[in-house]
């Protein structure tokens, strides 16, 4: 089980190289009885998807996914939902001469060193093409979520310096609108920003450069309790769910690094019944407390470093121990974040989707529900 | 499997409320042939002991590990090894008064709302107390580690604005210097910024309030390849780890939030074989590549939130869904973090021992290396 | 996660030596809010127990149980529930003999070679009294399955040619009466054949010998759906949850080996609906169909070898690879059978509370039922 | 997780049914450097399919499997082997008339309680075609074992009454020939046994019944240690992964239900250092000892029941709780034995090989083996 797996109840099992024959993944553990098909989930591909033209790279990937199992008249059998991307149009000849080069940045030496081989093809398994796979099954999970009345949406927070404006982010009332987020190329709700970001990006690459940026996750409508007690609180659950992507090199929850500045008087949500119900006078702790959901929005950001594929020419190593100088050929994004924004949604989308089945038998009374009805 | 569990491999269980019985964990799998005996642990223990009378808990915690299995003449069987701490000196009484009150910042609400029960003499199993078990079992993983030249130190590197000199940290030479860490009661590797620290946390402290802070994470001494592809990356299972700490709110591989802003080409570490090896001229990324080690040091920062018992009175609610304020009463630490020191390097040790065993069956020749030998 | 670790869900990981300090057992993932004391306990305790003099050894165990942590005023709390037994009275020098020499039929020489450790006192971790830990984690399992109106009863079948009488046994209508299990010092409720094994048990006794024998297990009052599909199939499961008893060579479910006899048309247990819901008209299949409960009883069978450490001198061979003939000193069971046959019955608790769980998540309508009450 | 997972680190995910687009299983954890193509697996696979006409369905399966990832010029990567085989010519029509009929000894009913839907063309996941990824996945792991000179052999013992003769069977010596085995249609390594039992298949078939029967599994090279203590037993283990198989209704390891009335004099399998190196002098513990293989020929059984589908009129019932009468139209196997040898064949590789890779790290020293090494 050396790494591809992810979840507990709501298992995937996810496979497949850049430029192999196909990526997908298998979902053991999907309830049974949920509406299902290829439409619910090729939205979630067509955004992880090339823009149109702007900032991201030009090859047209066309990624149809296959349902191959577990759904029958588009509904969940309870058996397991592989999921099939066939890859096309391949190119192999692009990646010819990084065989034996290292590039900075990339996982060619570690993969070699760990596996004494590696599909050099375009990153093989460390290709962000990997993200398909995710996708496909964060889809999933976001249509059994959304039976519950949960809605994760990410968005594009910031690319380098630029940044949305705060009157777009209210932690404690209201997620950012969805809307907004499609209407930005970059998945920015902020069309002033989003369009200063384009700029920025267009310069990076005029520059043969790159940047990184910043994604951030809002879900509402979740049920207190979701997230187990010590190693399995949500944080962690969801922190390593973020960071499992690559190029991701920090994750917050709530207000995050702020948090280790502020005096506790400060930083300590209040609570009250004001509205009926136990709601928080403020959203510091980012909707979790103890490990789990407080009712409050789940709030999460994710740091993405610059793509590490650049055109300018780099010293490294070649795998024979030679220094070299790399000029890295082929299409690259100069950004990574407008594509992962998908990614991370999917992600928590996966994370949720497992809490919430864990959740459901964490009392006795929540299983008298069930088998008291099932049992007449 | 609700959460209490942690590892692949070296596989640990913990258990135990902060005012039940006692704590403990049960590790399955430490392999066979470890020299161990509990004075490998209690100095892990002490250094989770509250300090001198400066900035921790008057609590005599005076906490005894007793190997309960696993170990025969000081050596580890390969069977669990089973480490118990029992409880002494509880002070329940103290605790009546927040028996149905939620406290602001603390899991009463959320432990309540989804288990329909709480221990709630001192947050049970959410109490900062949990963390023995992790610490134990962290000796032994760190233990087994040192046998492998591997050696993971953790530290303080602020307390609320208070940082410690650059001149201290290096990512690409060398890890802080054990020594330095343990000559601060803040286990702060920096003189000048450990005293003013202190300062900062008496203010804190006199104003009935707390503060947070950031510790960090070195490790040297790695094989290049620990970590697995896609979901079990290092950067993964050791955010994961960081953030089951509670009070954790952000953390950070490498440089982490910088990377947002860099461009590729700044951020990209170069790799030279000039010193006889691979080698890389900067460690931009904190020694993993790909999700995995790539031999130089491993960098991590773990961002904690103040304190959320504080002497002030604070606006909650009660269990019966009343508007109430809250006096917490007791002796509480202005701050968690040099307690939460040797915690983060217990979860780091947990994490890479962990990797190394998961990392040992990756390829058939170093299979090949065992059974060759053993089938003579 | 070398083999200590049992269920999904409901999740032990057991640990404990012989002669060590104790042996126990961690529960993580038992429902918060089921009533547990230590009187649940020691009822499963007092039957694994040696016997009246009779046919078990005359070491009185007195093995009291300690619950550590999980319970709080009588209530689980959904955190984990950690048992522990403590050793006395080991008398270690009994055993010195044998810390050389590989007994016949013991784990001895493999122990060796595994781990090149071993604990020889008493056999050490792959001693009979290893299963104390099962069998406290299976009375809570039971006291879980209990809520649910499911009853689990084993009881010996036969010793050596011994076998109960038929008309004890009805897979179809009731599973045997627990108060004439009760009855026997074998555990065999059939009063005759009781006291005709007792005969036989001293006859092999007198010999410096040692005979096997049969446990059965019969569950009611089960839902139809218990267990998954494919490689967790009920069958698989229990089957594992017997054969990891040591000293058990054969396990049938149902009519088991008599199956691969039958024509189809006589093993095919035909359905009606004559009694208001869906019975079967008979049970060859032991209550399980496709890896599932079926609404029958549950019937299965495990076959024990007779107890290895026998009296009589055996030739074997030493650490040095001397062959020698050994002499087993101390006292031992004749027959392993009657203390097997709670430690049979708590593995299948276990196995069903951990089924009984995750069948819990199989269909998106039982989710509804929790989360939509909880919800509002 | 419900169920089509097997393994720890030898991990395999199955998917699909047997009329849905097709079946396949992912492999994540087969280590690197595994030289592996198509041509290892279908060899198996074939072995599973209808055989020349005799005694199996008339179905052309054509079973092609597809290697979608994890190779890469004929190496496995380290990363997920994905295998598919498609369904063609699915003859859904066939199945129509049990769409709402619940048949005797199959999982219908079960199916349809536990999740509330069903694919009910031809059994759907409950299908005997599920084991074509097992078997797939079967390979593989063969393939790797080869590589540790281990090999696994199973073969039909009998069918209903008609048993090979002793001579074909020493438990100590050798393992049944493959060459033998292979040139009975029914893979059962007695001329004379086979053709008897050829005519026995024939006299059922015609009385529109069907029959069961016993395969037994041999394998050799193993080294002493594989299989982890307390429930990871390799009994447990293959217990598991036999009882998996669907029909399976008993599984002995070594002399099995013998052992219950043998005497421990004659049950316990003396030890000599005669030959050079430990060996047994007899084998009635099948190879294991203390749950671990022991040097000796690990022999297992598995005990299969009639085929369920048989074209005699059965009582029953519909899914409206209306008792009807079922005549089963089709083509179906009077015995389903001959086709589940490789199956569990394919089973103990899986267990061999995952086992194999468990023990690898039970002890420092092979750990040490591995990094000393390549830690240069």
């Amino acid at each position: 089980m050396p790494g591809s797996e992810f979840g507990t109840l709501f298992h995937v099992s996810t496979f497949g190289e850049s430029h192999g024959c196909g990526l997908g993944v298998v979902i053991d553990g999907c309830p049974a009885g949920l509406s299902l098909s290829v439409d619910d989930i090729m939205p979630y591909m067509r955004r992880r998807k090339p823009g149109q033209g702007a900032f991201t790279t030009a090859r047209n990937e066309g990624d149809e996914v296959e349902i191959l199992s577990g759904v029958f008249e588009e509904k969940t059998l309870g058996t397991p939902i592989a999921l099939l991307v066939r890859n096309k149009d391949q190119h192999s000849s692009d990646y010819g001469n990084i065989k034996d080069i290292y590039r900075p940045g990339h996982a060619d030496m570690t993969f070699d060193k760990k596996y004494g081989i590696r599909d050099y093809r375009g990153g093989g398994r460390s290709s962000g093409r990997e993200t398909l796979a995710r996708v496909a099954a964060g889809a999933v999970a976001a249509k059994l979520l959304s039976e519950f009345g949960i809605d994760v949406i990410s968005f594009t927070r910031s690319i380098g310096e630029v940044e949305i404006d705060e009157r777009y982010l209210n932690p404690l009332e209201n997620k950012v609108s969805r809307d907004k987020v499609m209407q930005s190329p970059l998945y920015m709700p902020d069309e002033d920003a989003s369009a200063k970001a384009m700029k920025l990006i267009g310069e990076y690459r005029r520059n043969k450069d790159s940047v990184g940026g910043v994604v951030e996750i809002h879900a509402t409508g979740l049920p207190v309790g979701l997230g187990e007690t010590v190693f399995e609180k949500i944080d962690a659950r969801l922190s390593a769910a973020l960071f499992s992507v690559g190029a991701v090199k920090a994750v917050e929850i709530g207000d995050g690094i702020k948090s280790s500045f502020y005096a506790g008087s400060e930083n300590n949500d209040g609570m009250t019944n004001l509205f009926g119900d136990i709601s928080k006078t403020s959203n510091h702790a980012g909707g979790c407390l103890g490990g789990m959901t407080d009712g409050s929005m789940l709030v999460a950001r994710a740091y993405f470093k610059p793509t590490p594929s650049i055109a300018q020419t780099q010293l490294t190593v070649d795998k024979n121990g030679n220094d070299v100088s790399i000029n890295i050929k082929g299409r690259h994004d100069p950004v990574i974040v407008p594509r992962a924004v998908v990614v991370t949604e999917a992600m928590a989308d996966l994370v949720l989707a497992d809490l919430l089945m864990q959740n459901a038998v964490s009392r006795l009374d929540n299983l008298k529900k069930i088998y008291t009805e099932q049992g007449e």
